[in-house]
């Protein structure tokens, strides 16, 4: 049974389920004690709902506080049905998965900017942020604010949303383009944060990244599927808010100002519960992602 | 195309494929110009082979520098067969895929160290190490040393591999326990490097992590399998060093005193390749992992 115990840890490492309070805390029971008004509502406007012919689903939270205009460009596409018909058609290992229309030519409604803005990084001004207070090989500073993991230089007075596990970015071209929204991908495997700042961060999924994460891998160079016919076709994408109320995803996330998110920050970092040995004394940004879970109401 | 401009990068930040030398350096072009005599041959003693009943191959190298009687114990499992009928009975998204015998009782052999020592750190001393020069959220220092990622403590004195994407640790029950090497899992998300000194790192997958990474994931807790049936079976595991030499599969890995390495761990933390426009500045050192390549002889 010694598989088990491993198995606990990873429960206390990544679940957010609840579960009874342990002897020592661990982060799913500091969720499990947190209370309901230290969870903000995601709004129904900001979640885009990618149904895969298969019957998976796959939604994903767009962060217009960083992207506005990308952000308003993917709702634009996705309340058009500009997705539909399109596909999964890239998925490199340790990488991205990559979805949209590839190479076809579909209509774009008028609203959507043709060359966005470089939404790469934005003003700190103005962002509450709460520090991590662990090291980072790629920022001077990292955080969270408004929901959202965040790098910050405050040398600079710029801000970005990192590249982490289910982050979702935008497809472009070489610079400066950035990319209209119409192909996007998700990080599958170990942060590629190289491409913070390189590339506009619009989001990140919030259910169903274990789909995208279990898919083939494409055998093509850089994970392309070799033919169109293993290519994963969406059925519809669509905001949450184009649903009628009772079909609709809804999800929150726990406020990084709350007491409760203090809290797991904390044993996020030093874990004491029986499994552990060494409490690490500190955590990888990519580590601690904004606690986000499925909501009722 | 913009896909494809992405996938440029994607080529650039983890194949380790030859390639022209584009304008800018990247990783792959800098492999491309190491010299033969810069790689190290992997000891056919030291390479896990395992053979899915679906025909795919997984290939392990193991570390004997930093968990001899893990390492030993898994070459005697190997050799005597202990996992022919073997499963992987669990896959957890951006966690781990685990294999072994599970709680199936199994003729051990006599020379298996039942309770191995913690092997979960090392002596500094004695190591050579090639320090990554950035930041890390889990140890005071981190580098390379004899092929492998390395984090350490110069005031404590100690050494340790660090969880990263593909690596291999031991499945263990409550401390003291180590787990005599039976049950063992691969990374296949972000680097999980809170359980570094928590469980003994025994290598890493060196060809075939891919296979892992894209296995369905399980539905109960923890990604455990929900049915024996969806467990996916193993045919064999043996050490390379067991198969006649020309059926052997042969690695290498890039010294990182060479000044290829150099050079590569350079372009890695400062792209300047056209899709590149911020150079990071750093890179986190599971992003930086060694490279290892199938060699002919």
């Amino acid at each position: 049974m010694r598989h088990l115990l491993l198995a606990a840890a990873a429960l206390a490492l990544i679940s957010a389920a609840p579960s009874p309070p342990p002897k020592y805390a661990t982060p799913p029971s500091v969720l499990a004690e947190s209370k309901p008004n230290e969870w903000q509502a995601i709004p129904a406007d900001d979640l885009m709902v990618i149904d895969l012919k298969n019957g998976r689903r796959i939604v994903v939270q767009l962060a217009p506080l960083f992207a506005p205009v990308h952000a308003a460009n993917i709702r634009a596409l996705a309340t058009s049905g500009y997705w539909q018909g399109a596909a999964i058609y890239r998925v490199q290992d340790n990488y991205v998965a990559q979805w949209g229309n590839n190479d076809g030519e579909r209509p774009i409604p008028a609203s959507v900017v043709k060359k966005p803005p470089a939404e790469y990084e934005r003003r700190l001004a103005g962002l509450k942020i709460v520090p991590l207070g662990s090291s980072d090989a790629y920022a001077p500073k990292v955080g969270y604010t408004a929901g959202w993991p965040v790098a910050y230089d405050p040398k600079a007075g710029t801000a970005n949303l990192p590249h982490c596990y289910a982050s979702v970015g935008v497809g472009r071209d070489l610079s400066p383009d950035t990319g209209m929204g119409g192909e996007l991908y998700a990080a599958i495997g170990h942060a590629p944060r190289s491409l913070d700042r390189v590339i506009a961060v619009v989001g990140r999924v919030v259910s169903g990244v274990d789909v995208l994460a279990s898919l083939p891998r494409g055998t093509e160079a850089l994970g392309f599927y070799k033919e169109r016919s293993s290519d994963v076709p969406i059925a519809n994408v669509r905001l949450a808010s184009q649903l009628p109320d009772p079909e609709r995803p809804k999800f929150e996330y726990l406020r990084e100002t709350s007491a409760s998110f203090a809290r797991w920050l904390n044993v996020k970092k030093n874990r004491r519960d029986e499994f552990y040995i060494h409490p690490a004394g500190g955590v990888d940004l990519c580590n601690a992602p904004v606690p986000v879970r499925a909501s009722a109401k």
